[in-house]
C-alpha cells in the first residue's frame, strides 16, 4: 500500500504534476543538537529560543534540543547545557511548550544514564527520545528504546555510520528493531558517503523490515559530497516519512540537509519557508563568523573515502585549513 | 542495450560493488567558459593555461574556452578575449594542443556570426563546437550544427532553460535534432530548478529520441538548490554519457557541478582528482576573494521558483546582498 502510494507519487512527480503531498512526512529540526557538536553545546538561551520560534512559525513538526549525556562521562564544566538537556534548562527557554511543535533530545547508547536522567514523560516537556547507536550497540539501544517508551515518550532509533554497516548485520538489526516499540528507524549517513542509489536501496530495505508494524523510516544526511538534500529527497521519494534538517544546513563538518531547501521541496502547505529565511538572515549568517560549517574540500575527501570526518574537522581547525593536497595525500596514505 | 547496461550498473551500484565503469562517459570542463560569465570573459592567459594543464593532468576529455560571440553584437572593448575565442588568442595560450584533451567553444544561436567566425577545422585547434540555444531558436541552431559539422568539428546541441520547455515542443525539437549530424544533445538546467526525478525523466526521453543514431545525451546542471552534482549523477545513472563540470563548481550564480565531486564519483582510472585539488587550493580559493560563486539563499529562491537567476545575481551585487526576506517577498510578488 505504502509502496504503491509512493510509486504513484513518483510517477506524478516525473510528469511535473506537483500538486499533491504526503501528509505523513514530518520534519525534525536538528539545528541546536547537531550544530551544538561544533561549540560543545554552548548555545545561549536566546539562540535556542529563536530557533524554537522559527520552527513553530515554519510548521516544523519536531525540534531537537541536544543530548541527554551522562554527567559522569561528560563534565558539565566542559560542555554547555544542551549536552545534557536538564528539564529546568529546557523549561527556562521554552516554558510549557504550548505549541504543536514536539521537542526531542538525543540519547547516545552507552553514553546516557537513561534510567535516571530520562524522566517520566509526565514530568518532562520533551515528547520524543531519539536513541543514537552504532551497530555494535544495538542491544543497549533496544533497552533504551523500551525504557523511553515505557516512560511515555515517542521514540526513534538512529543507526549511525550506516555506510560502514555490513548487509547481514543490518538485516539482523532491523529484524530485532522491528519487534521493539520504536516509532521510527533512521538511516544515518554519518560520513556523508552515500550516493542516491544506496539511499534508495537502504530506504526500501528498512521499509521492508518494518512492513505492517506501523513504524516509519527516517533519514539523516550529511553534506560532505553536497548530497545531503539530494539524498533526503531520494529517501522521501523511496518512502521515508521522517526527515532531519537544520537551518542553513548548520551542523558538524559539512553540515546537514538545509531546512530551507527541504521546505522548498515539500508541498504540504503547513510548512512555511519565510520564517526560516528570516532566521538565516538575522541569526545564522552572523553565526558563520563565529563557527564554520558547510561543504569544503576536506569534508568531500573523507566523504568520498567513506571515513569519519574527524580528520577533516581537525585539519580545518589547524593552521593550514586549505592545504587540500597534503590532506588528500595523507588520507590516501592512511587507507 | 544501453538501458540494460545502465540497469545492470545501477543494480551493481545498489549492492555497493563499485568495481566497473562506463568508458563512454566523458567529462567536459566548462570552468573558463561558464566562469567567464562572471567577469565578462576577462580571464588572463595564465589562468586559462593553468586550467588547461589541470584538465590534461586530470584526464578530462574536453575543455571549453569560451564563446564564439559576434563582435557586431558584443564589443571587444567591453568583453575579454574568451568571449570571442579568436584562433590566435587560443594558440597563444595552448599552442598546437598536442594532448588528448579536446578543446571546445560555445556558439550561441542568433549571437554568433558562425559562417565567418567559425573557421574550417583544418585551420583551428578547436575540436568541438557547442551550439547553445533556446527552444525557439532550434531552426537556427540546427543550421549552426550543420555548418560546424560540415567544417569538420564534433558538435553538441545545448538546449537551455529546459525546465520551462513544454513537453510537446521538446518532443518536436528532439525529433528534428535526431535527424541532424549533432554528436551530443544536452539537458541544460539553466535555472537550477530540476529535481532528480525530472532529470531521470528527461534523460530517458532524450535517449529514446536518439535511439539507434549513435548520438549521446549530455547534462549541464546548476547548483541553485545544491543539486548540480546529484542531478549530474542521476543523469549518468539514467544513461547520459557527456558530463559538464567546473573546477570548484565555478560558474555564474550558484555555479555548476564541481569537477572534484564528479571525478570522485566516476571510477574510470584515467580520471585523477589530485591535480584538481591542487588547482582549487592554489588558484580557485584565492579567486573567490575576487569573484563570488556558489550556493546562497537568493539563488535557491530563484531555483525553487523556476526563474532565471538574473534577479538573484543583481541582488548579490547590490548593497543589500543578504536581505533574503525582502528578495523572497519580491520574487513571490513578481510571480
Amino acid at each position: 500500500m505504502k509502496e504503491k502510494k509512493v510509486k504513484e507519487k513518483e510517477e506524478k512527480e516525473e510528469k511535473g504534476s506537483w500538486v499533491t503531498y504526503r501528509p505523513e512526512i514530518k520534519i525534525v529540526d536538528c539545528s541546536v543538537r547537531d550544530g551544538g557538536l561544533m561549540n560543545d553545546h554552548k548555545f545561549e538561551d536566546n539562540f535556542v529560543k529563536k530557533v524554537y520560534d522559527t520552527c513553530v512559525s515554519a510548521g516544523v513538526d519536531y525540534m531537537e534540543l541536544g543530548y541527554k549525556a551522562d554527567k559522569k562521562i561528560f563534565s558539565p564544566a566542559q560542555y554547555g547545557k544542551w549536552k545534557f538537556c536538564d528539564e529546568t534548562d529546557i523549561r527556562k527557554v521554552i516554558g510549557e511548550n504550548k505549541t504543536s511543535l514536539k521537542l526531542c533530545a538525543m540519547a547516545d547508547a552507552e553514553r546516557t544514564n537513561y534510567h535516571t536522567d530520562i524522566l517520566p514523560k509526565s514530568k518532562s516537556v520533551l515528547d520524543c527520545i531519539r536513541v543514537a547507536t552504532y551497530i555494535s550497540q544495538i542491544p543497549t539501544a533496544i533497552d533504551m528504546i523500551k525504557d523511553a517508551h515505557d516512560k511515555g515518550y515517542e521514540t526513534t532509533l538512529n543507526l549511525m555510520a550506516i555506510s560502514v554497516v555490513q548487509d547481514r548485520e543490518l538485516g539482523d538489526a532491523l529484524e530485532a528493531l522491528a519487534k521493539t516499540p520504536v516509532g521510527t528507524i533512521y538511516i544515518v549517513d554519518s560520513f556523508g558517503a552515500l550516493y542516491s542509489e544506496q539511499i534508495r536501496d537502504l530506504t526500501l530495505k528498512y521499509l521492508k523490515a518494518i512492513e505492517g508494524t506501523g513504524k516509519q523510516v527516517g533519514i539523516h544526511a550529511h553534506n560532505n559530497q553536497q548530497l545531503a538534500y539530494a539524498n533526503t529527497i531520494e529517501a522521501i521519494v523511496s518512502g521515508a516519512n521522517r526527515v532531519d534538517a537544520t537551518i542553513n544546513g548548520i551542523g558538524r563538518g559539512a553540515g546537514n540537509c538545509a531546512l530551507e531547501l527541504i521546505i522548498g521541496f515539500l508541498k504540504n502547505p503547513k510548512f512555511q519557508i519565510r520564517p526560516v529565511l528570516e532566521r538565516v538572515q538575522e541569526t545564522f549568517l552572523p553565526l558563520r563568523h563565529q563557527i564554520e560549517w558547510g561543504y569544503s574540500i576536506p569534508y568531500m575527501v573523507t566523504g568520498q573515502l567513506n571515513l569519519h570526518p574527524r580528520s577533516a574537522i581537525k585539519m580545518r581547525a589547524s593552521d593550514k585549513p586549505d592545504d587540500y593536497v597534503s590532506f588528500y595525500d595523507q588520507m590516501i596514505e592512511e587507507e
